[in-house]
Order: structure tokens, then sequence, then C-alpha cells
């Protein structure tokens, strides 16, 4: 599994120039890791990546690169797109990811992907967009779903958030780092969710967040209580 | 409508014998409400109607009655019978069941009920449960989801919860009077949660908390960050 246990390995983030994307590289680049962000244009991943240079300072190690040759350049992968892109760009970058790569997918299944509400999900035949993820990533690859429901704009903001993360994935070791490296936002907690296709739940608290935010003019977020602090690790 | 207004009319927990509806009925009846078990048994009823004026003290107005009794004895009722029975018992309280009645529904349907899985949820053909018993009421009656994911164990204690209950109708007026009994529970706030349609991912959640529970060893409950205080009414 190569790198598997080196924390401060590179991170990429595919699709990462959207809100959600730059949001998770700026607190990954505050945080001292290395963030690549990834984007079909390298071009605008390389201006992305300027763009969180100039808030987190020189020192913060930001690149951008094509998607793909940001799949080479590491094996830990976060995607962050519309679930309408997610399966093509998990098949276009197939040939991409290295084997033991660790993906954690943060894709919700939207029914705004076909023309509907923000506040709705859509059925996925697997279960859910992570199991999708799973499907389609090559052989050796492990999936975790997390950070579903960060608040894109709270994480662009400068302040800790107030919200945990409950991380799901078939596979102990891919919970674990993606624990690891979500308990680095301030203010966030992570929680070991169990199975991946536990994720069907946290795509769908998304779209409730979503509607309350619409509802109640606010950034939701989630907390879990009532469990003993060995939950959150 | 009636007393639709009326906050402190009597409210009947139907099918209340069990730990969730027993911890509802504690805390109401500590609040000062007036409160009625429901049971197919009347002499069940009773039973743990006494049962709760023993801890709650002899001022506590409990009463037991068999569950279309209850029915008929008020129009606020809340619903909290395992999956496997809601269906059959609102087609037996159909005739029971006042026009103008607002029924509160905290029904999952784990697939425990077909021999699966605490931690995991059938689908509902309507889309949840709560969306079912929508289906199933007389005309006139109005359905509110909520209490979904609060702990019986706590309810059931002597603590204040550390939990928010988000409440789903398509009446704004159900959902205003689920909210108002929500907010008695100490340490609960409640939060409009907006069409009855959503209630299908409170529904998931409690699968969620079940195995984060079984998982973690804990009682989980979920707060709702990020929102301005004025979404907490």
């Amino acid at each position: 599994m190569g790198h598997m246990n080196n924390r401060s390995r590179a991170i990429a983030i595919l699709g990462g120039t959207g809100p959600e994307g730059t949001g998770l590289a700026l607190r990954r680049a505050r945080a001292g890791e290395t963030v690549i962000m990834g984007s079909r244009d390298a071009a605008r991943a390389e201006q992305t990546a300027d763009a969180i240079r100039q808030r987190v300072g020189a020192s913060a190690h930001v690149s951008g690169m094509e998607n793909s040759a940001a799949c080479a350049a590491t094996d830990l992968l976060v995607l962050t797109v519309p679930f309408a892109g997610q399966a093509a760009l998990l098949k276009q970058l197939h040939p991409a990811i290295r084997p033991g790569s660790v993906l954690i997918d943060a894709t919700v299944p939207l029914a705004q992907s076909v023309g509907g509400r923000l506040s709705r999900t859509l059925g996925v035949w697997q279960g859910s967009a992570a199991q999708q993820a799973a499907e389609l990533v090559p052989n050796g690859v492990s999936v975790a779903a997390a950070f579903h429901n960060l608040s894109a704009e709270l994480l662009n903001g400068e302040e800790a958030l107030d919200c945990d993360v409950i991380v799901c994935s078939d596979d102990a070791n891919a919970s674990q780092i993606t624990r690891a490296l979500t308990a680095k936002i301030p203010g966030v907690r992570a929680i070991d969710g169990g199975k991946l296709e536990n994720a069907r739940v946290l795509e769908q608290i998304t779209a409730l967040l979503i509607g309350l935010n619409i509802r109640h003019k606010g950034h939701a977020g989630i907390r879990i209580t009532g469990l003993p602090p060995s939950a959150y690790r």
C-alpha cells in the first residue's frame, strides 16, 4: 500500500476549483500540508493554487495540475465534483490513479444534477455516490466518504468550524487516514461511521442541510452528541 | 380545526408502552402536560401510566387507554410504534382519529422490521414512513414527522438532553404545534425542517445514529450548527 501511513504526503483535490474543493485546499494548506489542486484545465488549477497561496502565505505548498497529472503525483485524492460529473471523471482518471491510492469522495447526488432541487437527492443504483465511486476506481484503490456536510462558505472563511465529519469506508486504513486529515481542520471532529454503504445517509444529510440553509438563511452543519470521547478519533 | 391552538390539550402517545413512547410521555408529564398512554392492551397502557406517575409524582396527569379510546379522547397524537406495525395500526385507528387531529409520527423504517439490521432502512414507496402515515390518516388530519432521533435511553433518564429535533410537515400549524411541544423537553431545540417529504432524511439519520451507537457504545444525537437563532423556534 505504498505511502499509506505517511500522513504528510501530498493531497490532490480533484475537480478542486469549485467552492468546496477550494475551501478544503485552503484548510489543508493552512495546516502546512502539500496540496495539489486538480482541474480538467491545468491553467485554471494553477490560478486557484495561486489564489490559495496568496491567502495562506508564501510558505504554503500548493500547486495546480490537470486532474490526471494530479493523480500521478500522489496517492491521496479528494473528489469534490458535482454528481453529474463524477462517473465521467473517474472513468477518465482510471488509468492515472495509482494502485494503493486512497480516494476520499465528497460527492452528493443532488437532484439539481438533473434540473431538480438542491434539497433533494437522486437514488443511486449502488446506494450512494461514494459506492458508485468505489465501483469505478481501479482495483486496489480504497474509497472513503467524507466532507459532504462541511459548508463551503465556512471552509473558505477564517474561523474555526463547528461541525463533525463522519467518515465511512470499507478499508479501516483509508478511514483512519481520512479521519486524521479531517481532524486537522480547526473545530472539526472526525467520527468513524463504519462501512462505505453508510455514505448514503451522509449524502442525504447534505440535502437536508441545504434545505435548512435555504429556509433559515444559514450555513448549517451537524454535531453528533452522546458518544464517548473515544469515538472522535 | 378545533383545539388546534390550545397547547395544553392532552397528548396521546399511541403504541406508547415501548421505550421511546414511555420516554416521551415521561418528559411530557414532567412538563405538566396531560398525557394519555395508548396501547392495544388497555391494562398495559394503565400499568405504563402508573409507572410514569410514580416517577413524576402524584401531580402528574397521566392515564392509560386502548389506542382507539386514546384517539377519541384528544386530537394531538404521537405515533411511536415499530415500522412493522405502523400501517396496520393506522388502518385500525382510522375510524377513531378525530377530524382536525395532528398526528406526530416518529416511525423509522428500520430493516430490522424484516429481519435486517438496525443500522439500515427499508425503502418506503411513499418516500418515508411519515409519508406513509400521511396517506393512511383520515382526511383533514395533519401529519408532522419528529422525535426520530431522540435516544429512548436518554428520554427515560433524568438529565437534560443534548440534541435538536427537526420537524417536517406540510401543515405549518401542525409543524408549529409540534415544535412548541418539542421545545419543552429540557435541552432540546426544535427546528422547522420544511415539508413532510424531508422526513425521509430524518428517518435515515436514526439508522446512522444507531450504527454509531453500536460502533462507539453511546447514545448518539444530533445538533444542527450554523443557523441563526430564529431557526430554533
